[in-house]
Order: C-alpha cells, then sequence, then structure tokens
C-alpha cells in the first residue's frame, strides 16, 4: 500500500520539506512535491512550493512553481495569517500549505502522512535510521552535547511532529551514519583512548545522506554494482566536506568529531591549528551568547563555525560571486585559491587511500554542482593523478538531463570526472522507510 | 680568519650543544664536537660528548666518544660539582667542558667562540636570521606570545649566552624562516583578516632547519641546482612534518600557527577537529598549571601538545618500539597505522599541490632515517604515486655512509625515495656564520 513519507531538513535559516510517495517496501521513492521557509534568521522569512504535475510518469514530470521567494506573509491559508519565528512555526506553516493544495491530492488531511524523515547531523553511534520511539529521542538529545550547533533545531521540529502528527511514524536519519564504516585507524584521534571512549570523541563525519546518494547514483551511472564502487566524492556547499569511498563504503571524510573539520564553508574555518582560536580572542573557553540552560556553545565553536569561512575573507557567503570575480577584487580571488587549495588536498589523499583505485572524481552540492569554475580549476590541479575534464562538458553540465553527468575529457583520463545532483532529501525518504516494521500495518 | 661557531637547540627536556669552525665567509662549518644534556625534566640529567679525532681531513673524520649518559654529578669540571636544574645551567655546563678539554684546541678558553646560533622555534614574521642586538631580542621575546611553549627555553639560552659569552656575537635561526616563501592562498587561514593580520595569525611552519639542510643536500645528491629541485621531505620525529618543496623553496608544509598542526608527535595530537578540545575537558580555555605570569600556555594547548600523541595512545614516545612491536600489542599497531595514515595523506595533498613535478620523497628526523618498517609502510602505500622502494637497500639504509642514500627500486619507479640523515646543526652553523658583517672585524 502506498505510504506518504515527509523528509525534513531543518538548517540553521530554514527549513525544507520533501513530500514523497512510496508505492511499496523498497520502492523508490517518487516526489509529489517539495516546500521551503528561508530566511528565518534574516526576517521576513519567504516561501517556495513546487508541485510535480503528473505523478504517474517516473522521471519525467514537470513542476509548477506555486509560490518562488514569496513573502510568508502573502501566503493565504485558509483564515489565519501565518506569524514564522522558529524552525517549529515553519514547520506547520509548510504542512498547512500541503493540506491546503488542492492539487496535491495525496495528502487531504494530515492524517495522509505515514512517515516523517528527519535529517539530524550527528547520530553519535547510530550506525542506521532510527524510529524515534520513547527512548530514542533521549538519546539523541543527549548527543546535543557533540554538536550543540547542529542537531538541537532538528530536534525541535521532531518534537513538534510527535505533537502535530501523532499518526505518523518518525525516523531520525542521521548524517553521520554513512561513515559507520570509517576503519579504527582512520576514526582514531590520537588523544588519551579513556578520555575518547568516555567523551565519544573520535571522527563521525558529515553530509552521509549526501554520500549514499552519490555513491548508488554514481554506481548506477558507471554500470557498476555499488559494491565494487570506489570514488572521490566532493560534496561542496556552504557546508563542504569530501569523502573517499572504497567498494560502495566510506573509508575516509574530511569532516570530524563536528562538521568544523576539514574544508572551510561559507562562515567555517575548517581546519586549522587547533591552537589558533586561543589566539584569536580571549576566554575563547567561555560560553558564547548564544549559549542556553540545555545548550553550552564555547566562543571558540562559535567563532570558528559561525563567523569564518569565506564570508570572513570576502563578506559574502555566496561563492558564486567569489568564484566569478574579476581581478578587482583580490579577496575573492585569494578565497576561490584557498578553498581549491583544500579541495585539491583531499583529493590527493584520497587518491593515495584509495591506492589510485578510483573509478570517478564526483561533484556535488550547491557548489559543486553549479560552479564550472571551481570544477575546471579542480580537475586541472589534479590533472597529475589522471583526472581530465572535458570544457564544454563542464560548461554544459547544468543544462544536462539525468542525475549524474560526464566531464570526463574525450581527449582520454585514467579516471571519469563526474558531477552528481545529489538529492539528500530522496535519500531521507529511502532509508526512512526501508524499515520493513513499517510496512506491516 | 677560522672562526669558531656553537650551534645550540634547547628542547623541553634537554640542552646541544655542536661545536664549528668556519674557515671563511661562506665556507662550509667542520664539525668539531657536540655534547648534550638530556633527562632535565626527569633527573638525574644525563650527559654525552662527542669529539672529532681529526679535525684537518674533511667527511674523513672519526669520533671519539668521551661521556655517553653518564649522569652529569659524575662529570669533573676543576673543583666544582655541577648543579642542573635549568636548561640555563646545563649550557654553563656543557660551555665548561668544552674548556676544560685539553683534546678541544680550538677552545681553550670562552673567548674563542666567535658566534653562538640559536634555535628558536617561531620566528614570526622573520624571513632570515638575526643578529641578537638590543631591540631584536625584544621582538623575539614578544613572539612567545604565539609560542610559549616552544619558544621560551631558547631565550633563557640567549639570555644567559650575552652574559656568558660577553665577546661572542648571538644569532638567532628560526624553525619558521624556510617557510616565508609559503603563498598567500596556502598560509591565510579562513578567518577574520582584520584579526588574523593584528594578532599574525597564519600558517608559518617549523623544522626550517631541517628542510634547508634536507633540500640542499637532496640537490647535491641528485646533482641539481636547488632552484630546480622539487621534494617531498617528511621530518619524522617526536615532532613530524611534511614539506612540499617547489624549486628549492617551502610551497606548504603540514604544521601551521605553531608546529601543533599537522602530523601527530609524541605528545601532540596533530591536526584534530578544533572543536574537539572543548569536548575533552572543562574549562581548557584557561591557563594550565605550567603557565607563569610571562608565559600563558592554556589547558587545551597543554592537552593537545603534551598529553596526546603516541605517548597518549601506546604510553610510549619511543617510535622504534611501536613500529617493532608485535600482534600482543594492538595499541601499537594502530598507532603505527595511524601515524601512516596521516604522514600519507600528506604526501598525496603534496604530490598534487607539486603537480606530480617531484625529484624525490625525502625521509628524515629520528623516525625517518630510523624505522625501515615505517618507511616501507608509507613508500608502499603511496605506490600509486609512482614511489617504490628498494627492500635491500631500505633495511641496510642505517649503516650506509653519506648524507643521503637511495631507497629507489631497482625495479622502475617514477620517482625517487631517498633518506637523508638531517643535521639541524649543521645548518644552523652556515645559516648562522652566513653574515657577511660577522667576518668584518
Amino acid at each position: 500500500m502506498t505510504k506518504i513519507v515527509l523528509s525534513v531538513n531543518a538548517g540553521s535559516s530554514s527549513v525544507k520539506i520533501s513530500v514523497f510517495s512510496v508505492a511499496s517496501h523498497g520502492a523508490e521513492p517518487h516526489q509529489l512535491a517539495e516546500a521551503q521557509v528561508n530566511g528565518l534568521t534574516a526576517p521576513p522569512p519567504q516561501v517556495d512550493y513546487l508541485r510535480q504535475d503528473d505523478n504517474s510518469k517516473e522521471g519525467d514530470s514537470t513542476t509548477t512553481t506555486i509560490y518562488k521567494g514569496e513573502p510568508v506573509s502573502q501566503v493565504k491559508l485558509g483564515d489565519k495569517s501565518p506569524d514564522i519565528q522558529s524552525q517549529e512555526d515553519a514547520f506547520a506553516f509548510l504542512l498547512q500549505i500541503f493540506v491546503d493544495d488542492p492539487k496535491l491530492a495525496a495528502i487531504s488531511s494530515r492524517d495522509d502522512i505515514a512517515i516523517v524523515t528527519h535529517r539530524i547531523v550527528h547520530g553519535g553511534n547510530y550506525t542506521e535510521p532510527q524510529i524515534v520511539v520513547g527512548d530514542t529521542y533521549a538519546h539523541i538529545e543527549a548527543l546535543n552535547d557533540l554538536a550543540p550547533l547542529h542537531n538541537a533545531r532538528s530536534l525541535d521540529i521532531v518534537r513538534s511532529c510527535l505533537r502535530q502528527l501523532p499518526k505518523a511514524t518518525n525516523v531520525a536519519c542521521f548524517d553521520s551514519q554513512f561513515h559507520a564504516t570509517l576503519p579504527p585507524h582512520i576514526r582514531t584521534y590520537p588523544i588519551d583512548p579513556k578520555i575518547a571512549e568516555a567523551n565519544m570523541l573520535r571522527k563521525y563525519g558529515f553530509h552521509g545522506l549526501s554520500y549514499a546518494f552519490i555513491t548508488r547514483a554514481t554506481a548506477e551511472f558507471l554500470g557498476k554494482d555499488v559494491q565494487s564502487t570506489s570514488i572521490i566524492a566532493l560534496h561542496l556547499g556552504s557546508g563542504a566536506s569530501a569523502c573517499a569511498i572504497r567498494n560502495g563504503k566510506s573509508w575516509d571524510t574530511s569532516m570530524g568529531l563536528t562538521p568544523l573539520a576539514g574544508l572551510p564553508g561559507a562562515t567555517r574555518s575548517g581546519s586549522v591549528d587547533p591552537s589558533l582560536v586561543f589566539h584569536y580572542a580571549s576566554d575563547v573557553g567561555g560560553l558564547a551568547p548564544a549559549s542556553t540552560s540545555d545548550l553550552h556553545i564555547s566562543r571558540a565553536e562559535e567563532i570558528l563555525n559561525k563567523e569564518a569561512g569565506w564570508k570572513a575573507l570576502t563578506g559574502t557567503t555566496n561563492f558564486g560571486d567569489i568564484a566569478t570575480a574579476g581581478p578587482d577584487k583580490p579577496g575573492h580571488q585569494l578565497a576561490f585559491d584557498l578553498f581549491v587549495d583544500r579541495v585539491c588536498s583531499f583529493v590527493g589523499s584520497y587518491y593515495v587511500t584509495l591506492h589510485g583505485q578510483v573509478d570517478a572524481l564526483v561533484f556535488a552540492g550547491g557548489i559543486g554542482e553549479h560552479s564550472d569554475r571551481l570544477r575546471q580549476t579542480v580537475v586541472d590541479e589534479c590533472a597529475c593523478l589522471g583526472f581530465s575534464i572535458d570544457n564544454g562538458a563542464n560548461k554544459e553540465a547544468g543544462h544536462a538531463a539525468g542525475t549524474v553527468t560526464d566531464l570526463t575529457s574525450k581527449s582520454g583520463s585514467r579516471h571519469r570526472v563526474l558531477v552528481c545532483r545529489t538529492d539528500e532529501q530522496l535519500e531521507m525518504a529511502r532509508e526512512g522507510s526501508a524499515n520493513e516494521s513499517l510496512w506491516k500495518s
């Protein structure tokens, strides 16, 4: 029996929900609609809403844009005028849009929603999605200590969902779970093992929903089994990471105990000398003003997560502007070169750790999918490893059909270069509906 | 006119002095003797003293061991019984050994010493050695803020030297100066540029005296100009780092603002998620008990510099024990694999940043020079880059004559694999006596 699955993704300033129908256990989720509220930290918040026009023809449906960047206040929901302050408000608002849209036949009331999957950044030692019942919620809440900047908002929505959708099953999907396969010598930090164990200090890695999607999509594109597909995957967005995937499994990744380690991001420093922050400001070990009684965020973590990255160097979080700036903006050029350097550094490392057995270098994420200059520069810098890009295909990649596009140079390249339109929401729907027990009732 | 040059290297628990004669400006320093006191933090301290037997035949002299690991208290110095508590005491003691040894004809009184070169870890923005006069000392002292754990002891000895050897010229040689050529996009951290500039926050890099020696020795061995020699150099010891040297100049290196970043060391974590330490213990931003009114060391820096590394994983600082341990010591195997992983990661990164134009992979430092298993494993792991090692030559490398030994596989390797007996003391004597003004009087 077909089930309606929502995939909910709460960012620091946004909430995104995708609606899928899943025909039976193990069937590929089919997207019906998606909606998001952006700008929660820069009011007024805005709404986007897309609906698939033809739900019957898989892979072939076109979309209708219902709202695009409109202020939330202009959206009529029955008699109510929406007042959106938080991620929870945004979630309730988007839910109402789905119920109120007569053309989204699959959701005529809240009770039509069978499964809600939630993207939770830090999953600690969880190796698979968790149905949220009783203890699970408390366990997940305890992980807030490891990633207070990242988990808290998602949990607000899980809580809200338990209340607003009492008939739905909530499933937590973790961004760390794909990396449960990191081998001990890679996931271990060289610190006191007793303290490491007591405090759960090790490399976890994130962006795992995206890497799971990329691995599956790349294997399918190459006509290989996932179990024999090895790639270097780059998920490059406002948060950016790299992953070495050996035989379909995560072998190494650039993020660490938290998403701070590894590549720089829009406002994130990435890996810097761990003593740097103590020279940046005084009392960085103290609590940041953003802390609450439940959430303890050190000033240091705030500086490195929120006040660094390419925004600190250039003033903009928009990497597209940085990648296309002219020579009159030397700060932009510096930020571009710095990012390329750090990305190539991981490509080199992961090439070695995979012993050169690399089916493809795969670009994904907002920057990876949209900046042809970034892709071109990275591949050119990595030419000595046997990667080569086709300039034309690279420039046209944004218009290509399909999930994966081949950018490999036609004049010869030892390894393929691909770009993948990653879809964390679809991956959540897939993983969140995979548990057989959900299909028994 | 020949000058006597001392090279002084103060470690956290030791002081080492090498005695050189330099025949004229620009001439190669010729070693006459070396002596060191070890175990300052684990009393009783011990002394080693070697004298070259034949100073006339360059490159060909044998040595006489005068003391080897003997307790300092058993060494007779005139009527005095030595009491050694500090680096300064150790310096004065070693000086007296040189003066008292009748067979070290070049030093019959303290006044025979013309130049004393001091290894200073952090040189801030200094790009060359500095003669210590007036302001210079204050400038160097100010750098203590950047590296309180590393610079302070060397400065104690500089101060002591100004008093004890008033006729000598003191020259500060910086471990960071070789890396003055790091390009902006590599040396910049993605943080607020104003704070970075005000607080001098950037990648500096260290082990520069060693890398300068390695670069020159490798170029000579390969019969190339330094200016056209590009290598990946690994200085692996209790402190470990990697360096990408492009056309004779440092292009990237693994240490950062301080020596903490990059590879793990005996008691150092190397690069870890910068937020890790805030989850390791509470109040890590507070001062460590080791702090003084002049030296501010945060508890975090103490944890990551002194309580981590392979000692934390295995209980020993001796990497030789770790590399040769059997399967009954899984912690040792984990530490070995972890170190190899991090080293190979830099080899991969630097191979890419050098665009594959690599004349050689060069091993140096205590571990790099003495652990054939480490070299073998690293090169085997990096085989996909075109490195290959000769097993026999690798095993015998410890007995080879000469500064540089070729370990390249005879059955073919795209790039050479070398081991270099690095000599920071000689490099200090060379750089410290290079200033023409020192030779005018």
